[in-house]
């Protein structure tokens, strides 16, 4: 069995046991269909296979590379691509060979090109208060109507109060996910449909009013929803090789540098983080940090870096390894990149 | 002929006359070899050979995959991994096979990885003020003698003064260029060899004493080096389709949604620009905008997103496509991804 030492860095690695904790607490909290786990947190088909292994039947998607990718890997049953497209052709193509796939839409525009793709079901995707996709609550009825002229089945609804995910005091969490719900509820009762999908690893216990919640991020986590309170373990790290430490060798400030940079982090919610240690910037393929303990941190030392933000730092990688105090337990592709 | 509207979206547009002009500005300001183009900034060899036939003959790579890459491509003529590394190994059998490649080393166990892995040319990295990698400058005489003990051949120094290249204004940049030279060039004097190696984009021209250049970004371009004020042009974008416009229909703010997000574009230096618009924020498949013009852009319209950071941005896709008014002219695999 090979360990962490024998792999290539910058590499991403996925500790099994924080892993299975974060199914199993999310499996309690939303056990089967009440959770639709969100493919985009990790795009593995072979984590993927392991919140079906725990309960969950269906799956939400951001992409259609990420469809393609499940039904190829036998995971098609029950796919939700929950994002808006204007060629659906891909999509009605695994539909035509038995997958079952609904789109989201929210124009004219998303139902005609939904009918003309070949798929068969939607969801009427609904503005519940960030500004992004969805139409305005108002308007769900009546593009339900239009879609169904076109032939197409109509689930229900779907509205992502993303901007809530985070937000502390948990008891404002709490309060405005029932705000942005009730105006769910209000297009969905105009809709119809058996489905009432939102919510994610930040909502997953507060909103008790949709039917399903699409969280994806507490499989692996990062440092950003740690911050928010909710009960699931880092799992995610990325690993590095210390390659320089001329700045502690020169008795200055004391800074290291490891191989983990910018193009294997996701940076958009500002830098990683290293414990024991103080990060000072990334660049490419760099992680500039001066450990607490100063010589404490040699060249060729290994260091686990925490990304501030799961989903594009998963991305950016083409596999994580799942790994056991130190021993390599399986090679996972990241197969569902790019679009 | 394809046009960009039959490209899958997001997509990576490269515009052939912005890159021609680039190439021939560069070239014309640092021929032959006195440019080594550094392919971290677009991590494609049908790329780099353009640069090869506008006269550069060496290239400057960030990871070991890239120098891989640019053997099986027929572009190891002259390479230098301007980054250090503890396990040589790929480099040695690369060179086994007959590609010329140097690797930079600032310790003793990166000059006894370089050994040992069978590379058989260095050039010691020098620190000249940025804290990342390099020695000190007093240090780096006593490396080449210890790396020429362990039978390597020493081609010189090189020493990046990345902290400098987007410094404004340009005055600024030029004197503490020569400041961060001289150290460079005091180290150089205990070394010997025949390369100075040194510079990017932002200081191509005002660093006259490095006999080499290793700029990258320069090809493609993104939006702070176009704030810094060097003579090239915005070549490269991503192609985002306009997904949403509910914000507008509703008579709001006059918000839109295309899907180029935070996992098509490098966010380290922040948002992306769309001419014409204000970016609001990204999120993993979304750029939220708000045209000028309210109503102009509608659902179904593609959009061009001008990266903040071209290095990281280029590494999130497969593929770029040349184009020219529209016309796809080729696609080229970004082929140097990974570790």
């Amino acid at each position: 069995m090979s360990t962490i030492h024998d792999l290539v860095t910058p590499a991403l690695l996925v500790e099994a046991g924080a892993l299975e904790a974060n199914l199993a607490t999310m499996a309690a909290a939303r056990p089967g269909d009440r959770l639709r786990p969100h493919v985009k947190a990790h795009k593995c088909t072979a984590l993927a296979a392991r919140q079906r292994a725990v309960g969950h039947p269906g799956f939400t998607c951001a992409t259609i590379r990420e469809v393609e990718g499940m039904v190829a890997a036998g995971l098609g049953g029950d796919l939700l691509l929950a994002n808006e497209v204007l060629d659906a052709r891909r999509l009605g193509a695994v539909v035509e060979r038995g997958a079952r796939v609904s789109v989201a839409v929210d124009s004219v525009q998303t139902i005609a090109a939904a009918a003309e793709g070949g798929v068969r079901e939607v969801l009427i995707d609904v503005n519940v208060g960030m500004p992004r996709c969805g139409c305005q609550p108002e308007r769900a009825g009546a593009l339900a109507d239009l879609a169904r002229e076109r032939g197409l089945r109509v689930r229900g609804v779907m509205g992502y109060e993303g901007h809530l995910q985070m937000l502390n005091p948990v008891d404002d969490r709490a309060r405005y996910t029932e705000d942005a719900m009730k105006l769910l509820l209000e297009a969905h009762a105009d809709v119809g449909g058996e489905l009432v999908s939102a919510g994610g690893t930040g909502t997953h216990a507060l909103n008790t009013w949709a039917t399903e919640i699409q969280a994806g991020s507490y499989a692996l986590m990062d440092t950003a929803y740690t911050a928010a309170g909710v009960p699931f373990e880092q799992a995610l790290s990325v690993l590095g090789t210390v390659i320089s430490a001329t700045g502690g060798s020169a008795g200055g400030e004391g800074w290291v540098v490891a191989n983990a940079g910018l193009k294997a982090l996701g940076m958009d919610h500002g830098n990683p983080s290293i414990p024991g240690a103080t990060v000072w910037f990334c660049s490419d393929e760099h992680v500039v940090f001066a450990p607490e303990q100063p010589g404490s941190v040699r060249v060729g030392d290994r260091v686990r870096v925490l990304p501030a933000h799961v989903d594009p730092t998963v991305a950016m990688h083409e596999a994580m390894y799942l790994v056991d105090r130190g021993q390599v337990l399986e090679r996972w592709p990241v197969d569902l990149r790019g679009w």
